[in-house]
């Protein structure tokens, strides 16, 4: 029997590849499936790159058509993310809604469900990656390590809060809105708790106040859920900051036993089938000393969407985190998360922090005479200093392995210098004090 | 010193990474580049996934906004590629003007020139990708091993050349617009020769006559050259054929010897420095026997631009064609080209035989449960019998060995099984017969 003379008696078309596999969704099939994603940013730009390859269509709500991923693809709605029209526009005909950012309000994403809009994750979940206090009673209703935490409505709460922890520093967070260490303080002492809470407060900020935990390093687990509840999570990695930003990503993280990395995997599909996350997701953990010595993980944030973590698997994993949250909206079975390479190391791309003499092209052009293996993912964006730009990926050669320190400082120092220079910055060799 | 402390006085901002790099080019690159592609289909579709993680725009001219490029990009120009003003209209503000396909006339080409577009590849090198005799009298003037061959004007000619073969069967192709077994004919006889020779001159198709090459297998050397004169080869590759259309890439080429491979990349490189050829760019080579009884090959095609034989990139190399292409008409230094895992085989997705009862969405998703490794890349073109529709990527697992039977075989049968079935086909055990 040959290729070109299929018999279908034999079985039914197809059955020897199925196998056991679940059929597809009740829904028709039919055309090349629609998601629509909320936000014009760099994880848009980079999800339809893989909508590219799937032979689907991203539709992006972006507020202008010089945002990062408006520039780039073909099927754009013009609009605000807090407009429910606009929302409505982007999710009309698309199979599935899902975001590039966590700040459409609860009530538009409640309504657009109730109007049989298909969001993802659903609201009821997503509203833990919206509200920080939300997210911290939840899990620790669930069981979930997390660190001590108190709302906050007066300077009195965080000073009670302190006194019960032991004293200051403590880490007071606005609940909603914060990124990249924006909307996080440290207060060394009650007056300066006081005098963030009245700003704060009068800025009309809901606060909460937690321990500042003494972290060894953090940690995150990403993985995806579909509605189906597959889960499929990578391999779980290091994520170094600076300044309250991710600078560098090692993957998978060095020196982690299996039971804390599998214990971390686990947590994180856990908590995503109890707060009923679908997509791509992130727990941002500390990494800290348990009360046995041994190390042990904290949630520090939930992400529930691509995430600067998972930017390693572009270059790194068999599936991406770009591709496996639209397998994940659109319930297809997801792809392998496994690593391709013993160590891949991720590094952001940061504005300039002077003016810039020389243009990101210039810089790239000379980039690319240096390190011939970087590969660079730079997302369209205008230089402002410290603005994430994009970010290199540089994988480390077959052969090796991430608990050999030595290999991984090579990739790494490549890594970074890469993306030093992309950012404009003099190389020196002081990053490693970071 | 640290990062935030840059001491410009130490050096030259950034001395110290580039070292002896070459700067770089005289024209300002103030911007981020655009680049014009001529053609709409698949590999414009993938060279603008690859122009979205470098931060450039890729702009395409195409004749519908259906096209498979079209449909995923923000800058098309809608046009004819025959027409010198639609030409024009894309070439406008673009770095580089270059082609997803062969068929921009010469006198097009030369006109854009004179105007001061960059076109790259020149015509006076795209001509011997536009032209099989052209090529083949170039290649045979440079030494460079090819078949026997002849023009054509009459069937007498192809019985001369016959004669002096030794006999039919002989190879008769048309000089020009032939693609996937498509203007190609192995006529048995004189009376089958003299048949094509009529029907093809009727209808205006020049020809020419080649030898019947004994061949061993496929090869394909592919590479990209810079205008600075850079080049920069893949690893040599197998292309398994089925109906005169590419199906299956083993890469690198299993079982080959290192003086055969490093004589092929040579041979391509030499041959883009003689022909001028910038972009990236694909030598089919035959490997037979030589005259000692050693494999050795001869030329069969040139393409001046990403081709099937390289879309193993995407997923097994560090750089991907479509990658160094933009890097190769901006003139940057190029990507690394080394495979990433012991063997990557990829397979094409045809379009069915049949009138298909499953969508090429349900077809994926059942796919994606069966073969979760599987890397698709869909073209968003509608379904007709045998047309390309996609293709899939499979990575051979780390520690195995390109020239271990068993190990190539694995992971061909998982990217054939895959294909296959994205195909609609039943699968068979057949497939080994072909």
């Amino acid at each position: 029997m040959t290729q070109s003379s299929p018999d279908p008696a034999q079985s039914p078309r197809g059955a020897r590849i199925l196998g056991p596999s679940r059929p597809g969704p009740a829904t028709a099939r039919g055309s090349a499936p629609v998601v629509a994603m909320i936000g014009g940013g760099q994880l848009a730009r980079m999800t339809h790159q893989a909508a590219i390859a799937l032979g689907q269509t991203l539709r992006v709500l972006a507020a202008d058509p010089a945002e990062s991923a408006a520039q780039v693809t073909a099927d754009v709605v013009l609009g605000a993310h807090t407009d429910l029209d606009a929302l409505r526009a982007a999710a009309d005909g698309a199979d599935a809604l899902t975001f590039d950012h966590e700040h459409v309000p609860q009530e538009h994403l409640h309504t657009l469900v109730a109007e049989g809009v298909n969001v993802l994750p659903p609201p009821e979940a997503l509203l833990y990656a919206q509200d920080k206090l939300a997210m911290r009673r939840r899990l620790a209703e669930l069981g979930a390590p997390v660190p001590a935490f108190a709302p906050v409505d007066t300077a009195a709460d965080v000073d009670a809060f302190a006194a019960a922890q032991g004293g200051y520093p403590v880490v007071i967070k606005a609940t909603r809105g914060g990124y990249d260490g924006h909307g996080v303080w440290m207060p060394a002492d009650g007056a300066e708790a006081a005098e963030i809470v009245a700003a704060q407060t009068a800025a009309g900020t809901e606060l909460m106040v937690e321990q500042k935990v003494p972290l060894r390093r953090e940690l995150s687990a990403m993985a995806a859920r579909s509605p189906f509840g597959q889960g499929a999570a990578w391999p779980v990695v290091e994520s170094v900051q600076r300044d309250g930003v991710c600078a560098v990503v090692l993957a998978p993280a060095p020196q982690i036993s299996d039971a804390l990395a599998g214990a971390a995997q686990s947590l994180a599909l856990r908590l995503a089938d109890q707060l009923g996350i679908v997509g791509t997701f992130a727990v941002e953990l500390f990494e800290t000393e348990g009360e046995d010595g041994q190390p042990t993980v904290l949630v520090n944030e939930l992400a529930m969407r691509p995430h600067n973590t998972g930017h390693w698997t572009q270059d790194g994993a068999v599936t991406s985190q770009f591709t496996q949250h639209l397998r994940a909206v659109l319930d297809y079975p997801f792809g392998d998360p496994s690593a391709t390479a013993p160590v891949t190391v991720m590094a952001n791309v940061l504005g300039a922090p002077e003016t810039p003499t020389m243009s990101m092209d210039e810089r790239l052009h000379h980039l690319a005479g240096r390190i011939p293996d970087a590969r660079v993912h730079l997302y369209g964006k205008g230089e402002r200093p410290g603005r994430k730009l994009g970010h290199v990926n540089i994988t480390g050669a077959p052969g090796g392995s991430v608990d050999d320190p030595g290999y991984v400082a090579a990739v790494r120092e490549r890594a970074e210098r890469a993306a030093h220079w992309l950012s404009h910055a003099v190389w020196t060799d002081g990053w490693e004090g970071h």
